[in-house]
């Protein structure tokens, strides 16, 4: 017997959003219901929608940045119990034998890691995501939250936050370096960039955050960073050749890859978590010289997802938000990609309560 | 009261090298003065001489892999005495203040390290490299040959040993995982390649030998290798998905990177020390989707330098070579272009004493 929810869905790309009834699977033994909170608007899920990674499976309810409370669990689960406050990201569900599930590295499941929406179910169905009022996971893929953390700042960390701890934690941001702190720079402040600022920052960093313009330079520094700096200045890449240890490119646009490069310090690192959609131009010669490295980064597993949210509990970080209603998702995704979003909205899911079904 | 020692010289790219007369500086008090008895030839010396890498400074002696004998040494030196067995690769000089010089990273000298050959020296000089009876060195620049190693086959370690001895140490291609050796894939087969085979074998890898064709499998095998694959087979690239842990990559050919970076799995690193003239094609999701790695590594810093000769001493490994005589250096350079040493040729410096200065 499956529980039915109210959601938000999309029958197709055009289509605006619409509150329909889905149904969630009734809990196995080791499965967690979870009464949603808030539920954070990635750029992912416009990607999806928009069919620009491919044509989505519709009708389709999308959010993998999920904050609420338990509210039954399965006969197995001992870890969780009703009332506990927790998240869900972007993976429900991993075979959890192969050598990445067991290192903790879900995401790269050998045998293929389950997306939270759009994708299939271990079941054969495709799952649905967040913007709803409930959903129903394997208790493996469930993080605690804090009580720190309010539902709708801490939910955008099950996405924006593990993406950018990932990286900033794999290479080190807060090991200090001849007794100071690492010079780290951030590409970007939307989501994901303002999430990095604040977690570099806590590690211990010296932060510049890199835009093409100045215009958020106030934000930026409010979020912790030293510095920003603008990009669109004539000599910015030569001004600032061989400054930081760490760059995190946080943005999904083509860059000059070399020249950013350039930036680091010998045996610095570039990690890159926004996924440009045509291949980049790279000269070995750039790593080459001065032994510098290109990483990617995806997500985080489990572990170290509730890792991050302990972090930014014991930090007092969380995201940056606007919260909007199930009303205002079509418009929220068109404010999100003008970049007009500061810096993450989330949708109040109390809303479907008044909310009729269409 | 300069050293006037025989050497072999270019008088321009196109010219057949002859023997000249060249002066070596008077000892300062920190240098030592090495009697050279091998230097390696080097695709570098080649590319450098044949103006493949600019214009070079015509009448040029090149040659960065020296080994010899101590013969004298500047007044403050303590380090070394007269009669020991030394090596000089890639670099003679440096400012040893900036940070790089005191983290033993030489070879990213803030201030810019000396080449040993075709490079502006302190005193304003052009360095003239090994290809000579003599070079005199600061003593910082001088490293300990192994009684184990023979001078003609450790010369070749001072530059492609340390070149992919480093970046196997600094991505620990020895270390186990998961209490087996990691899977390390070295591709191509030359001068480095050889020396990275020995390296990986040595620290206890699991050693596959990546080439267009199977033409050096026996060799391969020889030295270590677990295997050899050819890259040109039809299903290579899917066949051997997600396999590597580390992949060393020697060759200076384009390569198709998404692809090689396919063949890593989670969390790997692809190691470039080949550099192809053109810009490669990268798309930055075949490093995010299992966070993967591209590093760069240049030469190494002289403590690991001197780490990987008594490395190379107790594993009993080092450079596989054929030794020629300085009147066959031209015909050696187009052996070596068109792979047919293998893998290495050195000079005899001993044909030095016979030889007319032309």
């Amino acid at each position: 017997m499956s529980i039915t929810v109210k959601a938000l869905q999309k029958t197709g790309p055009d289509q605006p959003f619409k509150v329909a009834n889905i149904e969630r699977r009734d809990p196995r033994a080791d499965d967690v219901v979870i009464d949603i909170k808030a539920a954070g608007i990635c750029h992912s899920d416009i990607h999806t929608i928009r069919n620009e990674w491919g044509e989505a499976s519709f009708p389709l309810t999308v959010g993998h940045e999920i904050a609420g409370v338990v509210e039954a669990v399965g006969e197995n689960v001992t870890d969780w119990k009703v009332g506990d406050r927790v998240g869900v990201g972007c993976m429900v569900d991993s075979c959890g034998e192969c050598e990445e599930c067991r290192a903790g590295q879900e995401q790269n499941c050998l045998n293929g890691s389950v997306g939270t929406y759009n994708s299939t179910d271990v079941d054969g169905t495709v799952t649905q995501g967040g913007y709803a009022e409930k959903v129903v996971v394997n208790e493996r893929f469930v993080c605690r939250i804090p009580d720190a953390l309010d539902f709708d700042v801490a939910a955008p960390l099950l996405c924006a936050g593990i993406t950018t701890y990932a990286p900033l934690n794999r290479w080190g941001a807060g090991e200090a370096k001849n007794g100071a702190p690492k010079k780290v720079a951030v590409l970007g402040l939307g989501g994901l960039g303002h999430m990095g600022v604040q977690i570099a920052v806590a590690m211990g960093a010296d932060v510049t955050v890199l835009s093409r313009s100045m215009k958020k330079e106030q934000e930026a520094l409010e979020l912790g960073a030293q510095r920003m700096l603008a990009t669109s200045d004539e000599d910015f890449f030569s001004d600032h050749k061989g400054e930081f240890d760490l760059i995190l490119n946080t943005i999904s646009a083509d860059i000059p890859v070399d020249r950013y490069l350039r930036l680091l310090k010998a045996r610095g690192v570039m990690a890159v978590v926004g996924l440009p959609p045509e291949k980049q131009d790279l000269s070995f010669g750039s790593v080459i010289g001065g032994a510098k490295v290109l990483a990617g980064s995806n997500i985080g597993g489990i572990p170290e997802t509730q890792e991050m949210l302990d972090f930014c509990a014991e930090h007092g970080i969380a995201a940056k938000i606007e919260t909007v209603g199930i009303g205002e998702v079509d418009v929220a995704y068109d404010r999100v990609v003008s970049g007009d979003v500061h810096f993450r909205a989330v949708i109040d899911t109390a809303s479907f309560a008044d909310a009729e079904v269409a």
